[in-house]
């Protein structure tokens, strides 16, 4: 199994106001209005738009309901990108879960929750390498 | 915010046995024995194993056990390579949730639940372009 993630699927509750959030905070999508699964290119990888229950079934688990243990990240260039994202998340109608501020491993984030529970958080991390494409390298 | 996800956090009950399943389906990490997050380079994003309850706290979210809506997807070349990946997960101790077979979208897919419940589906997607470096491209 080659070390790479290619399409993250969130289950959403309402598929038309998933779209919208993430459509606010400037995300473009091919879908058209009436598709029961909105794709995002995203970098190298794909984000995916879902109907829980489906995506549940097709996945062959039990949805106990709530987080399930995964936060997605998005690495930027500085502290003012953080504060900035954030904002456009809250005026988008995320909960703020935290605001930025420094963190214990010398970065500095904050973190924004979805309208169906996904939590992102927002990070500017000096140890890792992020390329111009978006690309985050370790070293 | 940009189209992209940096950073996929798998929260995880038993840092050890998860980071030996991931090793086990071949991925290599520069993290330490005693690190309490293990980072793998994924692509162009990063894969972090970390615990569960921290991952919960950090993300500002309750834990309420269990599934939360997030499906990863891995995607490879052919039917050939999605039950050769579904193999290797299997000997690696994962819950095979669904096996190989042609999905109602026109591919080919399974899905495999690691040590922690979080599911990952292994797909071809005849639809989509699959580049050399493993970047998905929707068109």
């Amino acid at each position: 199994m080659e070390q790479r993630v290619s399409l993250v699927t969130l289950g959403v509750g309402d598929l038309a106001r998933a779209r919208a959030f993430y459509e606010a905070l400037g995300w473009r999508t091919g879908a058209g209005p009436h598709d029961d699964v909105v794709f995002f290119q995203a970098g190298g990888a794909v984000l995916a738009l879902w109907g829980r229950d489906q995506l549940a079934r097709d996945s062959g688990v039990r949805d106990t309901g709530g987080w399930g243990g995964v936060t997605l990240a998005h690495n930027v260039a500085g502290p003012g990108e953080v504060d900035a994202v954030l904002e456009q998340a809250r005026a988008a109608g995320a909960r703020i879960a935290r605001e930025g501020a420094p963190t214990f491993w010398g970065g500095y984030s904050g973190v924004f929750v979805d309208p169906d529970g996904h939590p992102w958080e927002v990070a500017h991390n000096p140890h890792w390498t992020l390329e111009e494409d978006g690309t985050v390298r370790l070293a």
